[in-house]
């Protein structure tokens, strides 16, 4: 069967939720950062898991890929059909399927974004924590093993995701997990398929875990007079064991962006935004302690946002960095980098990146999931320049190389996709090789998701 | 090459640390539980990952089976010989490599026990959480994806784990994951390898996580006119958000062996045994408000352990459980149960499981990790009793039925071994394919522990 007698059966199967009009195609073959426009040769709008599994073994016969697309805000070109086939677009699987409050728990279709779940869980008392800038999906968010600000208190994608439903690449469709909260049951293929990016099996169902809400919240931003200051009484934190529920950095020109885009009215200096979960009296003691931390390292301009309204104005402000940092350059194209590296190693991290940055012709404003030892630079190019293309290559190329130096990784919550690719044989050796071996497997016609995570000639 | 020329060549690779003695093969033929002896062609003492890849490569060529040996402690079988092989035992790799205290872990190898490892870290002010009943090695803990009564707090060995060196059923020898928190970077092999009990590799070298010991801990025992008023105090203190470093459940049965084994002084009735970890203030608080919960469902003589040796005694006391129950039958053998239901289902799982036993002509005192919806049956059986051994089997095989209908799982933390082989095709349906292609993958001799965890025929 050709790709083209495929998108025929698909076609009988969907009617008019199998489209090919070009603003369609082209809306699929686009995203937020540095790669060229993509489009697939059609897009499918499933609704059901059956349908799902229909138009994978329908593609499975005629060898052609199957790109999930969830909002399209993952930042490596992981949704791009860089080799042509159907785009699945989970939009119309966007439903909460079961709210468990007993259990905290909650089921749910991929297509569904973390904010509007959050939306529906808000009068149980719980809330799902995992929050990366983009109101992404959490069917995307689990294929890129996504985290953001919480991390650092409830953990990544990683921790969140009970269990799962997959269509397989051959159509097969498997219950990986239970609603127990722990398991010794064989191999853990829930683990294996979140930060899968789609090239193992597309899930169609998740389990995620939620959590209480605190009693009281406390947050705070301070300026420091440098970056060291800012990254050192992070350190300190931790060390002393304050239980943060987020810790961000943003440098001074990420202050200066936030002043323009959010009319925020920041000194254009680096700072700390900090948020703490407890009790009444704990979250008022633990940012107590940090303001004592933070005054040690000579924070200044400490603005306490008590109000719910105030965080939210702060933690949108940040949820918006990278649109902020975009802002900063009109019409740029961006790498946007993702190295983690150990606590012990993020002031040198953070600061060969400064120099480094500082030393080129194009702006990188740096922000930071600090307290994971996780922090992102936005490099801004100009497209039609090739100079400045291959310059923020570069940089980012050095930020990796750093990070596996100093016993990090490449990306700490964006993923492979295309755009890190050329780093994984450095970070994994031949694990990269292991990793292969399981997607020849797993989807022995390369149908999914092809050309992302692994390499398989 | 024959199994009999490749334990040649291994003893010209290892010399003395290759042995064929009876008396150690039977050593490493035996498990603590009702599976016979089965004692391995030859048993491989390791002192380097390098060996450990040599007799991997010499196995691999001769088709013999390699089954690790950490201290055999594993309930389901794991460690044994079925199909005979070498057994490599890690007893010669049991150092602790790193202790990074600015990041919170450290390196091992495989044969260090969780108890070696945290008396090394006494002076650090860090500990490593995981505390199964015994004091299992590392790598078999890793392997089996163990847990124990802190789970509910710091997590499973799936939590703690930060990266793995393994070496791959062809020698190769792989890094899995960073000393990062937290990445994207790929399938997570770390995740694949945790549970896979020596199926898809041997390990040589561990990076756990480690926890800042907690400022203050208090600890508790309550007895409850029953098992339903003990069951659902847990899940009132789950649900009011108290956070639990441990709470243990024991059955009036446990409480006996208890009284005989360690000499307690314990009424014969349910027991919880609860631990808190926090500020002096926020352990006190929590340890307060759990006892206005309690004494709404009736506990009675709350006795606190407010003292190290009151605690340590009370939790050897616990991690003694399976041996006490053991000591209730002398010379009987035992199958352990080791179900894990959502919490929702707790109350319901432990009633039905107390009735079933109260039925059987056979004991099955009944302990638990509750806060995590998991609990073991200790069924004692006389083993030159075919009827007995069969009754034992059928409450098993219904406590694993009761827990997949309540939408839980077969195991919680002991593992799949060759002793919960039955249950995986009901538990993951085709998800255990899914596993046997993983594992052929990997393994395409099956000479990495065979026959536990899949199936390959």
């Amino acid at each position: 069967m050709t790709i083209s007698a495929a998108i025929t059966q698909l076609h009988q199967v969907l009617g008019n939720r199998l489209t090919r009009s070009k603003s369609d195609l082209d809306l699929h073959g686009r995203s937020e950062t540095h790669f060229p426009l993509t489009p697939p040769d059609a897009v499918a709008y499933p609704e059901t898991t059956e349908e799902v599994a229909q138009i994978v073994t329908i593609c499975a016969e005629a060898g052609c890929p199957v790109v999930p697309w969830g909002t399209g805000t993952s930042l490596e070109g992981h949704s791009l059909a860089f080799s042509g086939g159907v785009s699945v677009d989970f939009a119309r699987m966007n439903k909460v399927l079961r709210i468990n409050e007993a259990d905290m728990d909650v089921v749910v279709q991929p297509g569904l974004t973390r904010e509007e779940l959050n939306r529906e869980l808000r009068a149980t008392g719980l809330f799902f924590s995992v929050d990366p800038g983009a109101n992404a999906s959490l069917g995307g968010m689990a294929m890129t093993r996504a985290s953001g600000t919480t991390a650092v208190r409830y953990g990544t994608m990683r921790d969140n995701v009970r269990a799962l439903q997959v269509v397989l690449a051959d159509g097969r469709v498997i219950r990986t997990g239970t609603r127990a909260r722990k398991s010794s049951s064989g191999y853990d293929l829930t683990g294996l398929m979140v930060g899968s990016e789609g090239t193992l099996g597309l899930v169609t169902e998740l389990t995620l875990k939620l959590h209480g809400q605190p009693e009281a919240i406390s947050a705070a931003v301070c300026a420091f007079a440098d970056m060291e200051s800012a990254v050192n009484a992070v350190i300190a934190t931790i060390q002393m064991g304050v239980p943060m529920a987020r810790i961000e950095f943003i440098d001074a020109a990420t202050a200066a962006a936030f002043n323009l885009y959010a009319s925020a009215d920041l000194p254009e200096a680096p700072h700390l935004l900090v948020e703490f979960h407890g009790s009444d009296e704990g979250a008022a003691q633990d940012a107590e302690r940090f303001g004592e931390i933070a005054a040690e390292f000579g924070a200044t301009g400490v603005q306490s946002a008590t109000l719910a309204e105030e965080r939210n104005a702060l933690w949108a402000m940040r949820h918006n960095a990278f649109y902020a940092c975009l802002a900063l350059r009109p019409g740029a194209r961006s790498i946007v980098t993702d190295i983690c590296v150990p606590i012990s190693r993020l002031a040198e991290a953070v600061e060969e990146t400064r120099d480094d940055i500082a030393r080129a012709s194009i702006p990188g404003p740096i922000v930071g999931h600090v307290g994971d030892g996780n922090f992102h630079t936005v490099l801004l190019f100009d497209e039609a320049d090739e100079a400045e293309r291959a310059e923020a290559a570069e940089l980012s190329a050095r930020m990796v190389e750093r990070s596996l130096r100093m016993g990090g990784t490449a990306t700490g919550e964006h993923g492979i996709g295309v755009g890190k690719l050329d780093y994984m044989a450095a970070e994994h050796g031949d694990g990269w090789s292991v990793m292969a071996e399981i997607k020849r497997a797993l989807d022995p016609k390369n149908i999914l998701n092809p050309g992302k995570v692994v390499r398989l000639n």
